[in-house]
């Protein structure tokens, strides 16, 4: 009879992870862009200055220590998010369709795996084009420490240009 | 001849913006898993704990005002990173292909959308398993201000069943 071989301990397979709380956890997509126990939530409760954007917080919320938050917008076609400006910088990653980021006065086109960096003070506004044959989704970071956005109106938002 | 209406001022099609500073601008994706402008650097200079992995910084280390760095690491097949821990936490989002992570004993299969915390001090490895048809490629986001990596073997990875 042969020797036996010592069993190195298995590696096991992982639990499910909850969602609240500071260990580490796997928050994994489902279909679509949805993340399982990771609620649907409205963008903003006051409606008048957007339409339809919704929001997912994915990390930063429940407990992670981390200096900032990761949010998954997505914008319907047509949609849009209130423009407005902010101390803080924003760090947007497309994830879903084509969108487009405004900053100042200029607009870029954002497709996915694109990064828009929105620096301090900008006014900015993201939105799906009417008539776009999908959702525009994307990641936004932030600061978990910063100020609240003051939304703008469409004159005086180029501090550059106007 | 009728009223000259007058004309709004048309929103500017966007400039290309450096990289450098802190103002607003986008970082695009080129073909395949690229960035305009940002280099591919390797993943550490000590080649001895890691395979076949790199890294592009995409903001955070060029002027902005964020707390945070978002970096896109890549893995081929076979290739994994340094197994360490670290006090401060990740955020890591699958955006190519499919790859694995270890946190403590714990193995969590990543694909595109996936979200993986590892919580602070847990030992981790990011892999792409051999025979894998394409590189497995993440975002990766950490506070700014962050203790640097500590390497451990493969023994004492977990402290929950350790």
């Amino acid at each position: 009879m042969s020797r036996a071989v010592p069993k190195r301990p298995s590696l096991k397979a992982p639990p499910l992870p909850a969602l609240e709380g500071n260990h580490s956890k796997l928050i994994g997509r489902l279909a679509g862009f949805e993340w399982k126990d990771v609620p649907l939530e409205a963008y903003k409760s006051n409606t008048e200055t957007w339409k339809g954007i919704t929001r997912r917080e994915l990390v930063g919320k429940r407990g992670e220590t981390v200096d900032f938050h990761v949010r998954y917008f997505e914008i319907q076609p047509g949609g849009y998010s209130t423009l407005e400006k902010h101390e803080h910088a924003h760090v947007v990653i497309g994830m879903r369709g084509v969108g487009e980021a405004q900053t100042g006065c200029f607009i870029w086109k954002v497709s996915v795996g694109d990064v828009v960096y929105v620096g301090p003070s900008d006014p900015h506004q993201f939105r799906c084009p009417q008539g776009a044959s999908e959702p525009f989704g994307f990641l936004c970071v932030v600061d978990a420490e910063r100020d609240r956005p003051i939304p703008v109106s469409g004159l005086g938002v180029c501090r550059i240009c106007e």
